[in-house]
């Protein structure tokens, strides 16, 4: 290879690791210049992640070296908290810049952090345009298509032509607001039809918007859920989605780069809400200790009371138990597949209703597959658990039975229960993913050990 | 609001739903012409959804009502299953027809699907550059970018000036392959710049590719794991990324709707390892019975393994089982808390290894941040459990304090284990999500007996 080949001589990642293991040792030797040519190459996304592991004091350091252009840029991809620190440290006049500049749905994401003062304090110094802009924003609830979208986009009369369009866009002072489609708005500023810059680059220069211009347009409400503008966007594989007001009139757009951080942020959600965890949306481990044990305990604590029913039935039980000792020695497996399989059977359901994926089959379809799948799965386990209790007590068929027929009635049990249950949920309008793993865990073993000593007592007599 | 209004008068879940309830009801009465208008305003997406929810026999006749444009986008919706149902009843023209107007991307992977027989077949029937780009799709790894990408994308010499370039675009025959970036490569094919659709529009005529073009592009190499290249869109907010050979040469482009749907399969299939299930990428409720549980009974049994090893360290302790009875009860309170609290730290490192939100923290702070709420946590539910197992043994304090302190112990070793884990998995080569919840939950199951049996004799002195 000739090294006239000019791009990928070092990977992305590489040069990540280089910006990673290079900022700070410049900045420590107070080496700026090197710091500004370290930075060249490098994308905004990747110098936001750089100064966001350095120490504070080298931060506000590092972002001045930066273009006025690429600060801009580099701003909008830092966390929250360095954008906060770094507004704390501004002088105010390098604040307004920035703020001004950036692109106001990310403008009205960084005003949700601040304190309300500061707030109030950036609004009044904004200018007009940009006020108008993000008051708009933030004037919609949060997680909805108004408080995502963008309010900059390009609307069209449907009498232009391609080639009237095209000189429109090419002197537009603001090409930031040119994207990948154009919305054609009639003189109420409704929606009319979309025309996708593509599809005006292949057309004919005397067609007009009307000609060419999709009339059945895809499109949200303000109010719309930000996952289910994700779906959409998803399921259309659109570029972007037009947001429309309660009067049909356009007033936004929301681009597939936000999507891909909602539907990113909505799986982590459900993962954490699988795992027994509250998430609220911060990155984890960015968050303090005392915060995440908040965030787990009542969880546990739930659990917990729900164990300590599990225990009463134990200790109800003691004249089985010290007349047949061995009995205890099973529960743990017992309760342990029976959750295990429940987890199985609430994590498919879960995850089907929250990507749609079931709603071909009704709740009543699914439970039933669910519950032939738990017999079969009680059935090889079973089998293997009654042979391995007859080994473990040598010869003791009575209990190995015992073990086997409950474990098969409590693998029934456990998937009955974990995939009827996201859906009672649902269907209460609580999010299925609170049926989580633990959850069915915790109240299979409850039903399990009753299960077990009630079909113990039958076979051994007792 | 006047009946001008031209769009959205029904919503389009609404027209989802209708669709399903009344295609089927139309078909039986055999009104055709019903179904045709029924279909008109529908998207290909949501066609394709309804052909595949109705009986086999109505679907062929469902899709021969379709023009033949939009017979080709539905079909490229159609899951796998369905395609290939139709590929067996349609006459072979049909089948041509179809298959070599769909874009590669989409015909290699239904091609994977398909028996090598057929694929044969129709490889040879298709028109040369079709069969070349296919071929050259399927020469690539599963799961790589060179498979996932499509061959068809515009590459200019960057002598070209921006008038010349819409020309040049406007006179393609295949408009398909016009996307949102323009590649600029050199006599060899290098990669050497993008020039967006938007950088085109909006610059002066006369300027040349080699004047507004990027040069400092992102790439990845045939051979990347399609979950980077996700990542790696996801990360600098791409619409495209270019696919290069070894060669540095450009061969094809991953565009950033395949790659929402790349992201959504990665992170079921997180979730479905956190829930200890396999996933094959299928859809879950398209799987027969048997697949179901093929997927779910290796897991179980492993699970069921581990937890026969905490089955016989309980019966090995019968002594003292048959002396303090009342020991039992507590068995599954200890072993789910523990349980617990290590899906929770599991949960949580695992879900930040696969969005590499962690890699700013390394495994040594990160296992030392879930030890210390391992304790607090331990501490809090361990007081809760002291006293509750006080009350339930009417002043039992020493059985009480055995289980406040395993409780506090296991705790501990919970999140130790739930943390470290995953990092250890990664470094042996394998996916950290194997150590889901249940893994963790059955393993300190194991640990957790046998602290408590150790911590009991101690504080009983026996």
């Amino acid at each position: 290879m000739t090294n006239e080949t000019p791009i990928q001589t070092i990977s992305r990642s590489e040069l990540r690791q280089l910006v990673r293991s290079q900022l700070q040792l410049l900045l420590e030797r107070n080496n700026l210049e090197g710091v500004k040519s370290l930075l060249v190459p490098v994308q905004p996304v990747d110098i936001a992640e750089a100064i966001g592991e350095l120490p504070e004091a080298m931060q506000l350091m590092t972002f001045r070296l930066l273009s006025k252009a690429e600060a801009i840029e580099v701003y909008e991809y830092l966390d929250s908290t360095v954008q906060q620190a770094l507004i704390e440290d501004f002088k105010r006049q390098e604040v307004i810049d920035i703020v001004d500049k950036m692109s106001p749905d990310d403008r009205a994401r960084l005003f949700d952090e601040l304190p309300a003062k500061v707030v109030r304090q950036l609004l009044a110094e904004l200018s007009p345009n940009e006020r108008k802009a993000t008051a708009l924003l933030l004037g919609y609830e949060e997680d909805t298509a108004g408080r995502i979208m963008t309010p900059e986009y390009i609307s069209l009369k449907e009498i232009l032509t391609v080639s009237q369009t095209l000189e429109r866009i090419r002197s537009l002072a603001n090409a930031s607001e040119v994207v990948y489609y154009l919305y054609v708005t009639d003189e109420s500023r409704h929606l009319t039809g979309i025309v996708s810059l593509r599809d005006l680059v292949i057309s004919a220069p005397e067609k007009t918007l009307s000609d060419i211009m999709t009339r059945d347009v895809v499109c949200v409400h303000t109010e719309t859920d930000q996952e289910e503008v994700a779906r959409m966007i998803q399921r259309y594989d659109l570029l972007a989605l037009p947001v429309v007001d309660r009067e049909q009139r356009l007033v936004g757009v929301v681009t597939v780069d936000d999507v891909i951080d909602i539907l990113e942020k909505e799986a982590t959600e459900d993962i954490y809400a699988l795992g027994g965890l509250q998430s609220d949306g911060d990155n984890y481990f960015q968050t303090s200790l005392w915060t995440v044990a908040r965030q787990r305990v009542v969880w546990l604590f739930v659990l917990l009371i729900t164990n300590t029913v599990t225990g009463t039935i134990i200790k109800s039980q003691n004249n089985l138990l010290r007349e047949v000792v061995s009995l205890a020695a099973f529960i743990p497996l017992l309760t342990g597949t029976g959750g295990n399989v429940g987890a199985q059977s609430s994590t498919v359901v879960i995850r089907g209703l929250n990507t749609e994926e079931i709603n071909a089959l009704g709740p009543g379809q699914v439970i039933f597959r669910e519950a032939l799948a738990g017999i079969m799965l009680g059935l090889i386990l079973g089998s293997v658990a009654t042979v391995w209790a007859y080994w473990l007590l040598e010869g003791n068929i009575a209990v190995a039975l015992a073990v086997g027929i409950s474990l098969i009635a409590i693998s029934l049990l456990a998937s009955v229960a974990g995939s009827g249950l996201p859906f009672l949920f649902r269907s209460l309008g609580l999010d299925p993913a609170l049926m989580s793993a633990p959850f069915i865990t915790t109240a299979v073993d409850v039903l399990g050990v009753l299960i077990y000593f009630k079909i113990a007592r039958l076979i051994l007599g007792l």
